[in-house]
């Protein structure tokens, strides 16, 4: 069958032929630290007609049904600016004018600044920021299985992150160190975060104090003054609704120190259609929107020009379980319409990359790629979860985190322009090898093809022979190697000793002062 | 921490409290036969210029460089048809006005008959067919592992196929039986699809003998006579070129059968970036256009209005070993382009869902879900390889069969629009739960609960503690017990026996008579 052996038939001889490979240990090949920018236009899952319906709903959930903000000095702020406060309950009404009337203070695009300078990164636009995973009450790696999260592992997280440049920020701490009392937990945390790493960081908002010292912190570690600070954000806080429609104290106490400070807001519903939000996924987008919008209002009425990303976390849940789902068709088209809605308030766009597998297995794989189809497509600014997350958020895996890198690296690969220009279009290559050669050898490949492609860190290219005769190594497998061997390579980044010490006098006066209140 | 319970966070009680649900033993919950349909605009890589750009490039190699037509009648055909043809060799040339003309004289959209008219197909427009994985030498489970495609392993497949709603049709021999002699594999191997299952059928064009029998067969299955046969495609055959820039005799055999009879043929350019095409993606893409306008002026010069759809297999090669790589960046983006081209002329549009992985682990699922991603986000209206693919096509998998089913019907059902109107932007659910609440209890809930959400065949969304107590079983455990289910169910699909009788008498006879040539 000589005619057939260069077709796509898998028999055909060139592929039979497809050679052992050289070096196959997996190893560090990663790409630069660089933001990707969205080069393709966001695709619309919705008409404009439509994203209007939404908004006009939302504005109508605002104005008759109200949110309930758990925090007197809150709704003294909301009806000082016009809200409708109910005088015996928590229950404040937003007439859709005053909705309105602050759309379009808070900037479409920011900075938010690193402990090192060429870790800043931009928020808004086409640009792409990709936080590692953030609150898994767990973590794991298959050597020693899945364990309550604690210090030792969130710092080899910290070591993981660090020299990872696929991480550009912190959006939490990508396991809680549970082994460290909740009083303290965030200025070890922090500390951590903000001298084993020189990434940009998350500061959780539970209560005035830990957000407070968050924003010190991290002030202190830049070397900063007050005022550059609070022109300069250097903190940016996930505020999660408690779904539906309340805001808890923690998290307004947390949006009002942020606005005051300068510092960024990433605003979240948590809106699971079927549970905390209506079944349908118009219902659930038109509660999303109330609550991101009465979450706009609130710190913009703190201070106009509070940094705000509006964020999207809308999924369905499992309705013979109640279990939250990610990855899901429904999560996908979420994602898109969750983008349409920041674009139409100019707003950056928060999404995630998530999945509800409890192992590194094909589920967990597929789910997150259909997580980042969703959140990619729809124009997302601000990717939580990014690296790590499994389960629905209950653990962290040390092996997702390093496939999370390349399979993010693929990401921002695909989001690289392809060169149409005469050197590309190759016309001399073809002129030299002609019909029926082949192009391995010939100059136009030399040149390039050290270069050409993305070389991935965990795909097994290796032909089925050598693979086997290798054991037949998994990507779990593969990422397990890979990240031992990367968090032994972890070197500290340089900081100031300055300071550092500063951070660490800190540190011991707020511990010795009982750090923050754990009764709130 | 009474205020975080319902945040993302994943420590939040609400979600520790996740149930174990009920049954979670892998069931067959398909989704109807459907063809999903592209909501989206596709997505362009490049701009209108530089498609243009591609486009004269291309018509710069078919008229300075040419192609190899190995084949005298072809060549004698093309010559008349005014193409510059070397007397001393198998070399083509083609004047751009001739390649220009016969863009428009194949229809932008047909369909494919099937033996049962209800999984008739749409080719074209926004219509999307998912076709099984095609032309193996191997195949796999996890109890047999991999060996040799067989006439018992290639039944089992379409045994699946009929089986599963996301097979739309086949796109060869999802394995080759390779027990049975080349010179009658096919006419068994068709008359097993044709009454094994009711679904659309290609035939390989690997001589003029083959394809002759295949649409005859397909004629004899559907009980028609020949001039409805002609007026209605009821066979579709991948023609790959020998890349680069040859066409070598048994497909073009089967492009001039197939346009004389009025077949569909589906003309996939097998050109691997550094390999069988430069190693830039334009000029790959380049030469991809060339060789599919070369088979688009013989199949339009053999019969104008022959149904022709356009085929990218653009992919990348690792370029350490030269083995194919699948579900690249540079495969996204190139299927991406090869649908802006195959809409530049009108023609509906082939990409594939394939990936490079030795085994089902997370590799094949995110290479696979990026191919998708590609695929879709270009416009794809052929999905080939669309369920089963691994290893670069050298083997297909039972359990990745299953999972594909899964992964298709997902795509379908991110394709479905989202609904917005007065009853999905649930105000009064929400006015009915208020802030606080929770909406599992709720009428809106209730009426809908049961169809709102996509019920996954293959993901496990149990609690860890559930999944654990199960064994920890994998996506790939879940899919082979799922697999074998399936089987088990499997139903023949009503076939007329006098057809039945007439296709096994054909069979018979071209069986005695020797078969095809096997020395072509």
């Amino acid at each position: 069958m000589t005619g057939t052996e260069k077709t796509e038939r898998g028999g055909g001889r060139r592929r039979r032929g497809r050679r052992g490979g050289g070096d196959e240990t997996p190893a560090l090949k990663q790409q630069p630290f660089r933001q990707p920018r969205m080069i393709y236009a966001p695709m619309r899952a919705v008409s404009d007609d439509q994203v209007e319906q939404i908004h006009q709903a939302s504005l109508d959930v605002l104005q008759e049904i109200g949110m309930d903000f758990l925090h007197p000095e809150a709704k003294a702020l909301l009806k000082d600016a016009g809200a409708d406060v109910d005088p015996g309950s928590d229950r404040v009404r937003f007439d859709r004018q005053l909705v309105e009337s602050v759309i379009g203070l808070a900037p479409s695009q920011f900075t938010l600044h690193a402990r090192n300078p060429a870790h800043d990164l931009t928020f808004g636009g086409d640009h792409i920021v990709y936080c590692a995973a953030a609150s898994a009450p767990n973590c794991a790696d298959r050597a020693g299985g899945r364990r309550p999260g604690n210090l030792e592992d969130f710092r080899r997280f910290l070591k993981l992150g660090q020299m990872l440049n696929a991480v550009h920020m912190w959006g939490g701490y990508t396991v809680e160190p549970t082994d460290v009392h909740a009083s303290v937990r965030h200025l070890v945390a922090l500390q951590d975060m903000l001298t084993l790493t020189d990434k940009a960081i998350h500061a959780y908002s539970l209560g005035t104090e830990r957000i407070q010292d968050g924003i010190e912190m991290a002030r202190i570690a830049r070397g900063i003054d007050d005022a550059t600070l609070e022109r300069e954000p250097s903190v940016i806080s996930i505020i999660n609704t408690s779904s539906p429609l309340r805001f808890d104290t923690p998290m307004l106490d947390g949006v009002m120190q942020l606005a005051r400070r300068g510092q960024a807001i990433c605003l979240t519903p948590f809106t699971l259609a079927g549970a905390m939000a209506p079944v349908t996924l118009a219902g659930a987008l038109v509660q999303q929107n109330a609550e991101a919008l009465a979450g706009l209002v609130i710190s913009q009425t703190t201070k106009p020009g509070t940094p705000f990303v509006y964020g999207g976390f809308t999924s369905n849940v499992d309705m013979k379980s109640g279990a939250p789902a990610f990855g899901t068709p429904e999560a996908m088209r979420t994602a898109l319409i969750g983008g349409q809605l920041a674009r139409r308030y100019g707003l950056p766009y928060r999404s995630s990359n998530v999945n509800a597998a409890n192992t590194l297995d094909a589920q967990a794989a597929y789910e997150t790629v259909f997580s980042l189809w969703g959140a990619v497509m729809g124009g997302v600014n601000m990717l939580k979860h990014g690296l790590g997350w499994m389960e629905g958020g209950l653990h962290t895996s040390f092996e997702k985190f390093v496939m999370d890198a390349d399979i993010l690296q693929m990401v921002a690969e695909f989001l690289t322009p392809v060169e149409v220009n005469r050197d590309s279009l190759a016309l001399d290559a073809m002129r030299e090898v002609g019909p029926g050669g082949h192009f391995f050898g010939c100059a136009h490949t030399q040149e390039r093809y050290r270069t050409a492609f993305y070389p991935p860190m965990v795909s097994d290219w290796r032909n089925y022979e050598s693979w086997e005769e290798a054991g037949s190594p998994t990507a779990y497998d593969r990422t397990e190697t890979l990240y031992r061997q990367i968090l032994e390579s972890y070197e500290a980044p340089p900081m100031d000793p300055a300071a550092a010490e500063e951070l660490q006098a800190f540190v011991a006066r707020r511990t010795e002062a009982g750090g923050a209140p754990t009764d709130f």
